[in-house]
């Protein structure tokens, strides 16, 4: 099943069903006037959006319209928790090691995992607003999943059991806040600006053979200003499946239905596959030559991030964002550095 | 105006409007559902809201009930968005210097600020669940606003007009696993439980006076299994205002309404006013003996945070917790350390 959300003037949108190819859509309005209040009741609405995008998918749905990705919104528009992993330690290692620090070996065991903003997500084709390129604008290709109720505690296999949709999300970061940020010693705040997400949300069972061992076994497309920079397989080298990062994020507590857990920067060990972020770039080219090359996005710039299937077909639509500069308006609590 | 959200099985809960004696109650339901239906918008809604209080506060509003805080979740049971500031800088010093480290001058200049979870906010009397004692569990009382849209790159003045509701806080804390967590660079999240929240919200202009200079210019009482252990000042040694947070979290996003952004823990640099957090009183016994001599919390203990007003009155009722035992669950990803 394929899930969107739409455009139509409200900070929720309005849920559709979109077919498997993505071309056409229909409203679930009679079902779930949105994508959180279908999570709230899961087990009662999902078969009834199950039932209609089989209705949809074979042409007997009402109602029919063609599926724009300009329309949607981000699946939930705004949600309760976004909480984000690092599971390729590959991409962890390799930014200590452009730094010369050392990668301390728990990393290979205890998942790193930031809380993010959630209030305020991006659909896949708005534009990414910022005040300033010299931030270090740069975008992150990650895949997350979309939890049930998770109660504290709950060990991976529970927490397999709660995973209700997948997603595609564009974790944006700017590269040169994190430093000062990180040094503060509380994470990430002002250096992750506003997270986008891919036009839609699929069940595990749409990825069929791919999604196994809580892992996407597909590989993640990022084209940045039209040249293909990335196809990392989502598969390999994730060294935290999805299981584990939710049962880490629940150790402590609940995680309550709409809970986003992302994967982190989808990075292989392999240099041929590319990268999913441009920080990475750098990184390598910081260990080759000393310095980095690659500058970060620039306004203007375009990113577009998208999975296909084994037939070579868009699984989540793109997310197909352009970098554009906030209008002319002072930004509090900046100085000059 | 004060505003409660009572139990009804629902995720968000019934929004209810509460006399400023706290004594009786009115479902608000004719006019908003859920506080957040409230705040996505305020301008329309918080006028027939007031028209209730004060029919309520004159005794003439119908289907009037008692108000039971023990029928109360938070304010806001789920939220988009949890920001929390350190704006207390003592606070941070203090700890800082019972563990023989220097604070970079920028604390003073530059908010700390933690993403918290939002998604499964604790009611004024629920139970603060967790599996073990060894975590160190503390309480942290706190003042915090919950805000309408804020734009990104707001002033502070900007956000300041964004304010409307203030609110009291209990972010519990779980001490022994912040310092692992920090150290990993990535800020706190297995260390900061499910956050709990007095019983009603209150309008800024219920504070009268003591509401100026986007401060709480009253004191925090902390009771701790039935001991006064703290009763700092909210609007002495606040360094940053939360106009000043509010700005500082917009930097590089739009905070979409129903944003709560806390004060971090209550602290005065005078030690006769107690503390808000029992690691503070631990820095307080280390920096003086060398060893911390005060325990964090038991399971069975009691935690009770509360602010009354200069006619000692109480203006958002009592957090009143105590603390449980989760029951005999496996813990994932615990490990002997």
């Amino acid at each position: 099943m394929k899930l969107a959300t739409l455009k139509d003037g409200t900070r929720d949108g309005q849920l559709a069903v979109v077919s498997r190819d993505l071309k056409t859509a229909v409203l679930a309005d009679g079902i779930a006037g949105t994508l959180q209040r279908a999570l709230d009741d899961w087990s009662f609405i999902a078969p009834q959006l199950d039932t209609l995008y089989r209705q949809l998918n074979d042409g007997k749905a009402r109602r029919v319209f063609d599926f724009d990705p300009q329309r949607a919104m981000a699946p939930l528009p705004r949600a309760y928790q976004w909480a984000d992993g690092s599971a390729y330690v590959n991409h962890v290692e390799l930014v200590r090691k452009a730094r010369k620090a050392e990668m301390p070996a728990s990393f290979w065991e205890d998942p790193l995992m930031y809380q993010g903003g959630s209030d305020d997500f991006l659909g896949p084709c708005d534009p990414i607003v910022l005040a300033r390129e010299e931030w270090g604008i740069d975008f992150e290709a990650e895949v997350a999943v979309i939890t049930d109720d998770v109660p504290m505690g709950a060990t991976p296999s529970d927490a397999f059991q709660q995973i209700r949709l997948l997603a595609l999300v564009n974790d944006v970061s700017l590269r040169n806040l994190i430093p000062d940020e990180l040094a503060k010693g509380f994470g990430f705040f002002q250096s992750k600006p506003a997270t986008a997400f891919a036009p839609v949300a699929v069940t595990p069972d749409e990825l069929g053979d791919a999604w196994r061992d809580a892992k996407v076994h597909l590989p993640l497309r990022s084209t940045w200003n039209g040249k293909l920079v990335g196809q990392p397989h989502a598969g390999t080298d994730m060294v935290f499946n999805f299981a584990q990062l939710i049962a880490h994020a629940a150790k402590t507590r609940n995680l309550r239905a709409g809970t986003i857990i992302g994967s982190g920067t989808v990075s292989n060990q392999d240099p041929k596959k590319g990268y999913s972020c441009i920080a990475e770039q750098r990184c390598l080219e910081t260990i080759a030559d000393g310095k980095p090359a690659t500058p970060f996005m620039a306004f203007g710039d375009t990113i577009r991030i998208e999975m296909h299937d084994g037939d070579g077909k868009s699984i989540f639509g793109a997310i197909d964002q352009v970098v554009r500069q906030l209008g002319a308006v002072e930004v509090a609590g900046e100085k000059s550095k």
